[in-house]
């Protein structure tokens, strides 16, 4: 088992997670979100797809005994421990586009999307490759009636994690979230190791 | 206005939609539906994207006055009418792993990911590039608390439309859908037109 790492505010890493491995994501102070992406470390264009997992799983809320499925209908990351049960597989990374249409009045940031693009360029991921990600501990209800959604911060507490047991050998990337929304308004690190 | 092309049971299409352009998807015959993609056409890496739209559009029900848009944060297609009000852009195409997954004893079929592959084939859209659809009609309640999803007949008739306008020079992918459980266990044709 490896110390648990911290990613800084704002900013993400990548790193290979082998079949068997068991990724832990740490919310080290509380009320964080971690963009998770995952792809086939052997084939970069078979990556984690949000609609895939939900027809294979029914539902759009995944937990303890879900998996998370690829664009070719493998699965590739199942989660084995969850101490929040809040996560979000519906919305994408923020990007500077984000940052304009919803904070039009504050600092453009490339947000957890140009963080994953930069820590992911090394195993040949392009920007246009990155999909909606699997968003840790990311409180986004929503209305089974009007559809409507909206972004509240996360219930996670200081401690808190999420474990994903990987079902291929992967290459993933991992942000400490840079939106104001998604986080309650503060940024705060994340953490992670490899059990 | 060009007349209705008919698409077959179990086949699909793609051409262009130019910018201000309307592209009309008729129910022929009722209870069908049809899997919609949309690229740029002067760079098939720009594609339509759920994540994105559910972010800008605040929902997961979209209808007329919503915008369909790109991963690149572009809007790419307005929904100007919708005789029917019920869409979905949660489930991937339906596709050799989704027949092998929920259809054991049905023969396998390509589906629409496979009709959809060959259709956007000379456009230089390969299939790992196909994301999750919008899939016109397509019947999939959610539950707001538990998150659970089932895929329903479209309550779609005879007739109705969806119109949809570009805000882009696009290349469009369409589908008379494949599988089983979408169109309520029987395989019929999708109209559709260039207003």
């Amino acid at each position: 088992m490896s110390d648990v790492q911290v990613i800084p505010p704002r900013s993400g890493v990548a790193f290979r997670l082998d079949k068997g491995q068991v990724l832990e994501v740490v919310d080290v102070e509380g009320c964080q979100v971690s963009d998770l992406l995952a792809f086939n470390a052997g084939d970069v264009r078979e990556v984690v797809s949000n609609g895939r997992t939900f027809d294979y799983e029914e539902t759009l809320k995944l937990t303890t005994g879900n998996t998370l499925w690829s664009n070719r209908s493998n699965p590739m990351l199942t989660i084995t421990r969850d101490d929040v049960g809040c996560h979000d597989f519906l919305l994408t990374p923020c990007s500077e586009g984000t940052f304009r249409h919803f904070y039009p009045d504050e600092p453009v940031h490339r947000g957890c999307f140009g963080n994953l693009a930069e820590a992911l360029e090394p195993y040949g991921v392009t920007e246009d490759a990155i999909p909606t990600a699997f968003n840790v501990f990311m409180n986004v209800p929503f209305d089974g009636t009007s559809g409507r959604i909206s972004v509240e911060p996360p219930p996670s507490k200081k401690g808190d994690v999420l474990q994903l047991e990987a079902q291929m050998d992967c290459v993933i990337g991992l942000t400490a979230c840079s939106a104001y929304a998604s986080n309650g308004g503060s940024f705060k690190p994340i953490g992670w190791r490899i059990l």
